[in-house]
């Protein structure tokens, strides 16, 4: 069966951008199943990009093929990457986009998208989502082997991983707010040590609770919780909490363990 | 054929959680057809998740599955529930969401969903629209049949529905406000006399022209009609009938028959 | 194969109207490719619809069918049209949504949707993208020849183009604003003279400076580009070309050449 295809891109929904991908993707592998991630990741963010990426990608069969396309870059000398990891492959800019998920799936090979063959006739300087990522992401769908695209690639950008916490105080990055304005910080469940109790000061304020669901509190306090990706999230019943902690993306919050 | 699978939730669009509902319905049902009925139900409003549901599921063909997750009990003891009508299958949790679609659509079965064997393997207890529901929509496209999932429910919450309009004073709820500030209220055409001439009293006005189209008023004056839905509307052409009112979901307006 | 159907409206995608629609067109096609172009086409604006429709379906395959509803009129006595380019089909209100797409590929033949045979049993006079645009997509993409759906139409409505920029001072509108922020402008490369030097002139600032890519400039300064559709843009690298010059779309600015 043809893979399924997704997209993650800081595009929005409303200029038809997205929908140009399609009509290429479409053009040259006509069953594919498009899945759409995300068009909103803020503008430009390859932070926020790199965990939407991580997070919405793990739920997809093996061989799903994922797009992403954030990137401050386009146009100028920046590689573009095929990336494969055991269960999936990656399209996209390497500008640290795949970081989380090399991070979550070390073992993978990555290729250089050079070849002119694979691409659009005519590639515009601004929008190689739909000239040079979604071709390529339709020509892997209809079975050509990466290396096809262009010489390996050893040396992916990354971004450096928050490093592990230890005890005491480390300071933190908020990764996401979602639409709830539950504000999830890149702490990871996993890289905590067992029956940790984590605490977390923002504001002026520590928060200490920590729930199960967001049901498990008093309406307007903060709470913590590990999120349905496995991340430590600062949730306010019936409120939002990153508007209660004045938390936005890329901020930093102290753990405390 | 295999079944359509609708999508309606409070999660929006930005933060990945219906691509991986989506990751897990095609895991398991590679070919199945998706369709998003909207991510935009207002947070946690179930009654609003009620009336979306009730009014843009009925386009659908017979066998439709439908799933619909606004959900503040999340992780918490409430039931869940398939649906079957007779036209369609609804999978939710057990709060009222199917409750205007049932007011519809009397003749109908549920079940609740607990066999943890069409779950996936781990359930997060914030995220059962893509641990528990989406699963579940994906088997029963598969063909199971829905006693497969646990026990007969013989009593879903039910929201208790506006009473019929009554000759005088009626006081209803407005039960949406659409993108261009339609104020949608809890008045079907099929309740009314025939023949009757609804005049609707909100913030010390009283609006009494009927139109037929939004094009048939004057710009700026608040006019009644019936919507595409069958449901009493204020609009105003040119304008924001909700602004104009001060009217949002919720509220209650006179309905003076 | 079935062809794809795409969608451009003004609808929104909180509301379900849209859904409403893919239920329609599902229920006629049951293997239909659906994609949607966009659905915030600012609220009845046929000028930046007729821009969105003209721009996003380019990179579809030939026979594709594209369903476009940005219709003030909905509901009066405005014809309903299906137009068919070289390459494309287009089903829309005749008011205009359809001229830059003939701009661009004039020849073609269109005909009046009128058939009651080819709507939904019940048209609502508020919602014809449900009852009466998306079913007849549904039909042609099942093979019904478009001569059945009504008369021919010789005339369709067609909004006035940009005269073509003659050296000296041209008054050009804004025609769409992206979701950066780039204002896009009613200038075409292609009816540029080979080589010209096109300086904007807007909010008593004057733009002269042409970069090849976002990335080509200093942050804060605004640029010229031609985007990825061909048309001339202003941007700034990490700002907003719109909120620095506060133009939004139907604005005029001055292009000299």
């Amino acid at each position: 069966m043809t893979p399924i295809v997704t997209l993650t891109t800081d595009f929005g929904n409303a200029d038809g951008y997205v929908g140009q991908m399609k009509g290429v993707l479409l053009s040259l592998c006509p069953d594919l199943r498009i899945v759409d991630l995300s068009h909103d990741v803020p503008a430009q963010g390859v932070q926020a990009g790199a965990f939407l990426l991580e997070t919405a990608s793990a739920a997809f069969p093996p061989g799903t093929i994922h797009v992403a396309v954030v990137d401050p870059g386009v146009g100028t000398a920046r590689r573009r990457l095929v990336v494969r990891t055991e269960r999936h492959s990656f399209v996209l800019p390497d500008n640290g986009l795949v970081s989380r998920v090399l991070d979550r799936e070390p073992a993978h090979a990555a290729w250089a998208l050079d070849a002119a063959h694979y691409r659009r006739d005519t590639v515009s300087a601004t929008f190689e989502g739909r000239d040079v990522f979604a071709p390529a992401a339709a020509w892997l769908a209809r079975g050509v082997s990466p290396e096809r695209f262009g010489p390996e690639v050893r040396d992916p950008v990354r971004l450096p991983p928050s490093p592990p916490p230890s005890p005491g105080e480390n300071a933190v990055p908020v990764v996401w707010v979602d639409r709830f304005g539950n504000v999830v910080l890149d702490v990871a469940r996993i890289a905590l040590p067992e029956g940790a109790a984590p605490r977390v000061r923002a504001a002026q304020r520590t928060v200490d609770r920590i729930a199960r669901t967001y049901g498990d509190s008093a309406p307007g306090e903060p709470v913590l919780l590990f999120g349905s990706s496995g991340y430590l999230e600062i949730a306010v019943r019936e409120g939002r909490a990153d508007h209660a902690l004045g938390l936005s993306v890329g901020d930093r919050v102290t753990l405390l363990l």
